[in-house]
Parts: structure tokens; C-alpha cells; sequence
């Protein structure tokens, strides 16, 4: 199964898992923070960010690095119900990546952008 | 081209920044980021993820949806760049939670845990 | 000069900064930010709780104390002009936390809903 | 009372819970969050910058400011949580915001910066 099997599947359990689809609050822990509405995801997007990072942090000192694949994980998957709530999905976000990877130049410009943003620090 | 292709392409052009990959911190935004250490991207990571956030509650007053895929791609892509530093990389995080899909009972496990949270909060 | 002059000063400093109040984005970095609107301070908290979580892990591994110092300066600091721009300031604040902190019993509920939230985890 | 008494008395309190002070983790939230070390109440501080970030956007439509004081009260609060794991308080938090302030030329110097930044961005 690919990667992109893995995801579009993914996105579509969250689908599956909305309000409007029959998604039950006592059943699932989608449908439940998907019935809560925005800020109950929106406040994981910035949780799991910081655990993230943490983890991130910890492998320089001995930490596991399965600990950082989790959190990003956990991560993507509340961004995806986030994006599920507004009608989006990774398709969009994999297409926007994939944009920008491809436009001639792209990385010239972050980096000009880059380094005025470090003369300013 | 599908999503896996794009993801593990995207992958592959932020291995090839690393500085001992030849990357040039001064013709690439990656590997300006890379080189700089984990500090640099991993603080993306939060901003990311704030500005993410901040887009998905403009979107319930008007706000353009694809300001929060353009968000979220930023957050997965800084997120990749991290991944990369600690030799790991987008195929580990979507396997994580394909694994978490494929297992039986998974969310009424995690509902279980939301349910007991709630009752704390 | 005491603890609450220092905030109350800074707060004053902040609240004559603010577009109303005269406040000059070319001249004054709190005036610029309060002149780009929320998202520009919004954002600065974001980046400098990341920032403060990362200045805290170092100093387990030899790090600099002054540096989480000067992040949570930071983060109170963009607290603060957020709460200049929607009438706020840290008196508000700092009496939210005496309130809480009179309140006979009230580290035992949030022991109490900690607790639960662990059964959770 | 004032505010640098309300503060002072507040890291005193938190202080006080420090396992090495007999804090009891069964008996007091704090003394369970400084128990359980470093990643609990550092993982709060991007919680809680992340529902200020909300409450702040909700002001924009109607949204009760209290709350935008009651999130910010918990991220100083958990700010000073993890300061006192370190050996530090509000108190060196308001020194250094004072000394910035008190600094001639302060504001341009950020002002540049964030010209620079805002060049780049």
C-alpha cells in the first residue's frame, strides 16, 4: 500500500467521522473532537507542535527518534481533521508542496527572503 | 503524479540541502535552515503551527481556505525538514499512522482517553 | 522600583504606542506591530512559547539560564501588546492569577482534573 | 496588594511545591506538574500560547475578553512554573523587561529588525 493509498484512506476514516456523515462522539475520538468543533483540534495543532519540537530537542541528548515520528504524526492527524472540518484535505497540501517545489526559482527567493529576515534578527 | 511521488520527491530535494550533501546555505533556503541547526527550523515549527491555526479561525468569518492549506504546507514542510535532520523522513510518519489506522479498536481507545480528559478539564 | 511599576510602566509604554495614541510604526516596533494587526503579535506568541520551550530543554544539557529568561521576556512582552490592543494589560492578568490563587481549594480541583486527564493519556 | 506582591507571593506558592520542598503530587496540581519534570509544563505553555492565540481571534467577533485574560494568566502561570524548575522567577522575567524598556534606543534597534524582517517576508 503506498503513501498516498495511506493518506487518502486516512483522510477518508476523518471524513467518514464528521457530524454530517453519521460520525458518533461516543464511538470515536474523530467524530468526538470533530462535534466539539475548531478549537478542541485547533488547540492539538499547537500541543502536538510543541511535543514535536520537544521530541525533536531530545534526540541530541540520547532521546528516540520513533518518539518525533510519533508527535509528527500526531501532528499531521490533527491538521487533517482540521482540514477536514473546512472541507480540505492532504491532497491539497501534498499539491501545494509539490507546487512550490516545482516553480523555478522557488528556494532562490525563500532564501533571499531568508536572509533579510537574519539581518534583521 | 501522485501524492507518494510528490511527498518522497519533496523528501528527496531536502536530503539533497543537507550540508553533507553538497547543500549551499547560500543558494538554498533548506539548506540555509539545515545548517543553521535544529533551532532554526524546529522554531518554524510553532510559528507554523500558530499562523495554521490562525488561518482555520478566519476561515469561520470569510477567510480564504487556502490560506490554511498554504499554512499547513508550511508546517508539514518544516516539519520534513526536521524529520530529514534526524535521517528520518515523510515515508516513517505517514507509515505511524497508517499502522494507528489499521489497528482494530484504535479509536475507541484514544475516545476512551479524550472521554477521561474531559471529565479532567 | 518595584515589580508592578516595571509592568505597569511597560504596559503604559505599550498603550502609547497604539495607532490612537499616536504611536508611529516607523519609529516604534510596538507600534508597528499594533498597526499590523493581531496576526503580527498573535503570531510573536507563538514563535516565542516554541522559543521558551526550547531555551528550557537546553538548560538541561549545559544551556544558558539567562536565555529562558529572556524568552519568557519575550512571550509576557508580545502577552502584553496583545492585550494593549483589545483594552487589556497585565493588572487584569496578574489579579486573574492572585484571584485563583486566594481560592481556597483550588489546587486541589486541578489536581483532581489533572489526575483525570492522566487516566486519559 | 499589589501586583509585584500578587506575583512574588504566586512563585512563592509555586516554590513551596517543589518536591524538595515537600510538595506533594498527590495533594497539589503544581507539585504534580514539577513532579512529572520538564516536558509537563513545558507541553503547557504551547497549549496554553495556542488558546491565547484563539480567545484573541474570538475578541474579533464578539468574543468575551475575560477569557483572552484567563489563557494568558495560565501561560504566565505555567511560564512561571517552569521558570521555578530552574531556579528562576517572575521576578528576573520583569527585571529583564524593565531593563529593555529603560534602554535608550530600544524600539529603533527592534524597529530595524523588524523592517529587515518584514523586507524578507
Amino acid at each position: 500500500m503506498s503513501t498516498v493509498d495511506d493518506l487518502a484512506r486516512l483522510a477518508a476514516v476523518i471524513e467518514s467521522r464528521k457530524p454530517a456523515n453519521g460520525g458518533d462522539p461516543e464511538k470515536s475520538y474523530v467524530a468526538r473532537l470533530l462535534h466539539k468543533g475548531p478549537d478542541a483540534f485547533l488547540k492539538k495543532i499547537g500541543e502536538e507542535a510543541t511535543e514535536a519540537v520537544m521530541a525533536a530537542k531530545d534526540i541530541d541528548h540520547g532521546g528516540d527518534r520513533q518518539k518525533l515520528v510519533n508527535e509528527v504524526a500526531d501532528l499531521w492527524f490533527h491538521s487533517m481533521v482540521a482540514l477536514a472540518h473546512y472541507g480540505l484535505g492532504p491532497a491539497e497540501v501534498v499539491a501545494e508542496l509539490a507546487r512550490r517545489e516545482g516553480l523555478s526559482g522557488l528556494e532562490e527567493k525563500a532564501l533571499r527572503k531568508a536572509q533579510a529576515r537574519e539581518a534583521g534578527e
